[in-house]
Parts: C-alpha cells; structure tokens; sequence
C-alpha cells in the first residue's frame, strides 16, 4: 500500500467510525423528529383518534437509543484497535451515504446474527451443506474456501463449523467494523439487544413488529470457531487481491503496486471452493469478478452463487477513472472516465459467459428462489427477492 | 378555483407535458448513454466475451425511440384538448420527479391496460366483483362508486363493465393525461406497442425480458364502456373534492374557497360505495382519508379497499402549509410548517380507528395477498409487495 492509499484508508475508517459517532443524532433528526412535528401539526381532533401517538413516538426514541448504545459500545472497543484518533471529534465527517450505512448495518446484524433470520438463511446454507459434505466427506481442515463480499462473517462461521479453512473476505469498514466488533467482542449469546427495524414506518400489520426487539449473536461465536485457526478475515476489494494480473483495468477496485501484484499471483489457484452470496451485483463490472473467480480456483474447483441481480451501481451517476496498466515500464493507458453502472448481465448471460469464455462446466442451477433478506417477517413486508443458485466447476 | 390556483394548474399540466415531450433526450441519457460509454471502456478481451453487448444496447436504443412515440402521439392529441401552448419549447420545464414519472408511467400503462399483467389485476378484481355482485344482484345502474386515485382507470372501467355508476377521481396529471388519451383517443385493442421494463437493467433472468413489448389496450375501450354514461372522471384531489367541512386542516391537498366547500357539501353521504385500491398509503396524513372516505359514503355505504402500506411520503424531506380555516371569517390560525412524512398507521392502527372513532364495522378482512405490483412477471423480478384486502360498511 502506497502512501496515498494509506491517507484515503484512514480517511474511509474516520468516516466510518464518525457515522457510528453520530447514529443517534442523525436516526433521531431522520426518523424521529419529523414525526413528532407531525403528531404536533394534528387537530385535537385528530390527536384523539390515535392517542397512543405520542407514546409510540417515544418508544421509537428509545430504540434509537438502544441501537446507539450497541455503536458507542463498538467504537469503545475499537477506537485502540483501529488505531483512530481518541477524539471522535477530530475523524473526517461522514457522508449521507455513510449515515444510511449505519441504518442499514442494523438490519444486516439481524439478518447475520439473529435467531429472527434463520430460515432466510438456511435457504442457501442447506443447498451449500448438502453440496459440500457429498464432495468434502473428510479432510475438510485441508479444503480452502474463500468468501469474497463476506458481510458480518456469518457463512464463514457456518463453514469453520463444518470443518472448512475459510478466508473471509470484504472491502467495507462498515461491515469489517461491525463484524470485528462481533466476532471478536467475546460477546455472550444474546448479550446485545437491537431495534434494527424501527426505521421503518411502512409495510406493518401492526406497530409492535417495527418495535420487535431482536437479541444478537445468536451463538457464542469465540467458543464455536476460536482458536482452532479455520478462520480468516482479509480486508479489501476482491478483484484487487484476488484477480489476476492481467485482462483488469486498473481502476478503484483494482491497484497495480509491485506488493498488490505480489499478493495476486500468490493467490492464483489457491482455493478449492468460492462461495458467492448476495454478492455478484455489487460489482461496477462483472466479468471483472468473472476473471478473479477463475483466477483464485484451483482446477476442479467450485463456484456456488446464491443472490438475486440487483447490481448496486445500475442507478448511481458516478464515474470513476480506468486504465491499461503497462506491468514493465509502470504507465498507465486508455485513461477513461467511466460510468460505474453499465455491465448488468443477466441469470442466462453470466452462466454463458462462464461457461464459453471462461473455463467453467454447469453442474446444478436454480432460478426463482424467494428470499425475504432481512425484512422483518413477521409484519406485511415488501416480498425481498428471487435469489439464483447455481455451482461451477473450474475445468 | 382562484386565480393563483389556476396558475398553479397551468403550470402543472406544462410540466407534465414538457416531461413526456422530453421523455425520450432524459431516457437516453439516463439509461441508454452510460452504458455505451461503459461498453467502450471495456477491453477488447473483455469485449469480445460478451459481442452481442453492443446491439443490444440498440435494441434499448430502439424500445425508448418506441415508447417516445407514444408520448408524441399522446401530445398530438392532448395539445388542444388541455389548452396547451402549441410550442412545447415554451411550456414550463419539467422536475427530476417529473422525468422519473414517464418513466413509471410506462410501467404503470402495462400494469392496467396490457394482459401481460392480468392476473395481478385479477387478485383483487375476483374479490371485489364476488363481494359486489352478492351485495348488489340488481339495479346496479343506480349504484355510486367511487374510486379515488383511479389511476389510469381500468378499475374503473371494470366497475363499469359490472353495470355500475363509476366515478373515477385522480390528482395527478401524469396520469390524467395519460388516462384520457388510453381512455378517450378511441385506440383499438392493442393497437400500441410499448417496453415498459426497458428502464430495468436489474434482475432478469435473460435479456429478452428487458426488452419484451407490451401491447396497449387490451379491449376496444369505447367499445366497451363509451356511451353508457356510467363513467365519470374528476380531476383533483380526494380530500379536497370529497372530504368533509370541518375536521381537516387546510393543505396543498385541502383548500377552503367558497367554491370547493359547496362541491364538497354536495358530495356529502353520494356514494354507495368507495373503492381504495393501492391507494391509502398516497396520503400525507391517512386521518384525512378516513374523514373523506366516511364524508362521501352514504350510511350502510361500503369502503373496500386493497394494497400494501408503502407511504409515499415515508423519505420524502419536504414539509407543507397546514393551517386551521375559520368559515365564517375565512381568517387562518395555528399556520404550521409540517413534514408531509410522519403518520404511517398499520394495517390493525387503521381498522382501529375506523371502527372505533369513525362509524365502521368491519365486514372481511385479508392480509399477505402477493402482489407483483406490475414488474416483469416472467423475469426474476422483485417480487412485489404483500397486500391488504377490507370491507368496512358505514353505520
């Protein structure tokens, strides 16, 4: 990592952990106070038909409270560990987008690290399982599975439980932050409470469903996978650790330092396994996820995708600079300015592609698989998505 | 209606029209030109991985060139009609939403007038005629319905073709606009070709179903319901038009002149029965619909109603003038500035209230009916949103 990279690093985990500073003053000026303008703006007569309002209004209050809580606790822990500042006043301001973070992490912890949750994720882990103990029935401490967009290190746990060496691996401070926190807190089951779906004011039957309290982790995860050295966290963008050296434009998600170079070429072949989950369109190009699958598998080697294809960038106006990389003299060609949505393949499109212009075989897909991704199941929710499952093998 | 409210007016209906005229520069350089620019950052090894990329970005080039000509066709016909300046180069300029609003217009076209989306019409259509025809055997000529935010106006024209008086009311002019030129424009059945799921570039399972046309309208309209004088459309607001004198606070969607109160007086307990339909949740605040819904009904009148709690104003950061009218005097008290976000009820907060402060007693009540809400049932879409069904009678 060069000296630039390393100031941007520090900038990206200041704003981070100043978005967790700031959780309750923004979801309480968010969520909370123009409510209770509107609750004020109301007839007597009105404020009479829904007399419980205003005592509805301070429970919100207080699970935003809660929720604050289980970030001043994670900054507390982390603020030495991550080598910031010690005065939170000092970090670089977050975003807008770095604040919505903080409210959607909430419901990713549930989705991740809650009981409530389970059968959504068991949708995948079975299918996964049931593929995995027919090709691994022994040995599984030699097999390497490696999980790029690894989120807060759920599937990793559950695959470290199977007896898998397993690299997680993930690019955002906000899920790296939170997971860290998480898994290595040496929290006790159920130790920390959250409200993670108080922010939602729609799609209820009734108001105790946004209220739900929700108890995480659902495991003492230091006593399930501790120490027995299965597990591995790796932080940063998957195609720049992961892919090859060639065939990738440089750009924000992929460096060309003489180090990064070295790192790629000694992961080239190194995993038997790739597990993509909710992962594949969060990527601005795919076929660049399509060269750094193939580039990190052994041959004989296994991908297995679940998620739907809702690319990430299909709606952001933002561009970002790329280049040809010339690997002798070090210079840069081709300087474009690119969008970053643009390569959204469809279902049909990515397994053809993997299949004549990479050196993949179909073994097992399925379409149409509902997944409700961490909404609140019990309320009248949005439906969430049709995931794919599909397994490759590298030929 | 006063001089600054027609002013208003004016300016509304030449936004609109200014958004369809412009509809097919915005498509292009919304949908179609970043993913050219991305298409040409690709390298040639990468290109050559998926060389049918760039035709089919034409054919996306080709299905916004086809629905512009829909719009063209619509302003042809509505210039006159609507007493628009003939050089659209003078009309008022379109909003971001305005933009975003032919677009989903689009959508919203096939949901109501194609077959493609047919059974999902059909959910609450088989419910509503099973209950209407029980209720109502014979005579239905005689029989009032109201249906606020009639859309596009099938579901109305479906009340129609079930022999009943049908009054349609609807706020906005994209879809009055577009009402009036499906409805009135004496078009045959499917005599236009549409690609509503153009814009979409997430979740398919294959490209064709990005790219599959649509065919508008599904029946000969005039043919089928012109002539009766069973159907009636009015233009404006819910609250405004229908509500009651009292009890709601004057608004943007509220006004008081002397003109609106005796339109309002007039409507007082006229209809036998009002229809909601992916509706209630449009409001600012849902107590003024339950005052307006019981205003207009007769006692022993029906409201039924069908669809999720997705409130439109849950994000939206805009506030508006509310403010207490005095009849008399005409004099405003208590002026606030109030969020529009801010009363959400649910499901069970909503049929509390209406059968507790307001004269209702609940007849039937659904919950989870799976709507696909006009995606592209044949792709791996979103899968929609789980809706309410109830019948309430007035007492």
């Amino acid at each position: 990592m060069d000296g630039q990279d390393e100031e941007n690093d520090v900038l990206l985990l200041e704003r981070t952990a100043s978005s967790f500073f700031r959780y309750k003053e923004f979801a309480l000026e968010e969520f909370w106070r123009p409510r209770i303008l509107r609750w004020e703006s109301l007839s007597e007569h009105q404020k009479q038909m829904i007399p419980w309002y205003n005592s509805y209004l301070e429970d919100v209050h207080d699970a935003i409270e809660t929720n604050s809580i289980f970030y001043m606790n994670l900054l507390e822990r982390s603020v030495k560990l991550w080598g910031l500042n010690s005065d939170p006043n000092l970090w670089a301001q977050p975003s807008g987008t770095d604040m919505r973070k903080t409210i959607s992490m909430l419901n990713q912890i549930a989705r991740e690290w809650s009981t409530h949750c389970e059968e959504e994720r068991d949708q995948f882990l079975l299918l996964l399982t049931e593929f995995l103990e027919e090709k691994f029935p022994s040995d599984r401490n030699t097999i390497k599975i490696l999980i790029p967009g690894a989120g807060l290190g759920r599937l990793a746990v559950e695959m470290v439980r199977l007896g898998f060496n397993t690299e997680a691996n993930e690019v955002s401070y906000h899920m790296l932050m939170n997971s860290q926190f998480i898994m290595d807190g040496g929290l006790q089951k159920e130790q920390i409470a959250l409200f993670p779906f108080v922010h939602s004011f729609s799609h209820h039957i009734n108001r105790a469903e946004q209220l739900r309290q929700v108890n995480i982790p659902d495991m003492n995860i230091v006593e399930e996978v501790g120490g027995n050295g299965l597990l591995s966290m790796v932080a940063g963008s998957f195609p720049d650790l992961y892919g090859p050296n060639v065939n990738i434009k440089q750009s924000e998600s992929y460096s060309n330092s003489a180090y990064i170079r070295e790192v790629r070429a000694a992961n080239r072949g190194s995993k038997h396994v790739v597990i993509t989950n909710f992962f594949i369109d969060t990527c601005s190009n795919i076929l660049d996820y399509l060269e750094t699958i193939t580039h990190v598998l052994k041959v004989d080697g296994y991908w297995i995708n679940f998620g739907p294809f809702m690319y990430h960038f299909e709606q952001d106006h933002q561009t970002e600079m790329t280049a040809d990389f010339d690997a002798y003299t070090g210079e840069l060609s081709n300087i474009l300015d690119t969008p970053l949505r643009g390569i959204e393949l469809s279902h049909e499109d990515i397994l053809e592609v993997a299949t004549t212009h990479f050196p993949f075989k179909l073994l097992k897909q399925q379409t149409n698989i509902s997944s409700s991704y961490g909404t609140n199941k019990l309320d009248i929710s949005m439906l969430g998505y049709q995931c794919s499952f599909w397994v490759l093998q590298k030929t």
